[in-house]
């Protein structure tokens, strides 16, 4: 069964953006009201899977081993039968 | 009022993805069934507006100014108001 992952990766809270701080700058020299501005990663995965829960093991499995610094970086998991 | 704004930044379906390539390549490294992978950009932003409409109209004129490569990329805005 295909299955079809949303991953949104976010560098945690503590953690100073510093990409988020530069197009925030842009925006402000481009004349806009300075917007706090927070850049993630947006990885979408279509995998095989049997079932379900395994697809959603086999997701956290690969962001922990490649997907997400877990050191610096949270994220979050859509996951659905792929159409 | 303080609204926030999550926007997805894609690459169109037609531009190769050389990003989520080599993502793929990777996870099939590490023994994983190769996966197909696209790799876009989650920012998240915050910003005072007065009303939902105006702040709507800020967000994607942030999105055609700078945000979003209009030639290879595109996104989606999801909008409410700040907690």
């Amino acid at each position: 069964m295909k299955y079809k992952a949303e991953v949104l990766v976010q560098l945690k809270e503590e953690v100073l953006d510093t990409q988020g701080k530069a197009v925030a700058g842009s925006l402000k020299r481009l004349g806009y009201d300075e917007p706090s501005v927070r850049v993630g990663k947006y990885i979408l995965l279509e995998l095989d899977s049997p079932d379900l829960p395994s697809a959603e093991k086999t997701v956290h499995s690969m962001c922990k081993d490649l997907l997400v610094n877990a050191i610096i970086e949270e994220y979050s998991v859509k996951l659905e039968e792929s159409r």
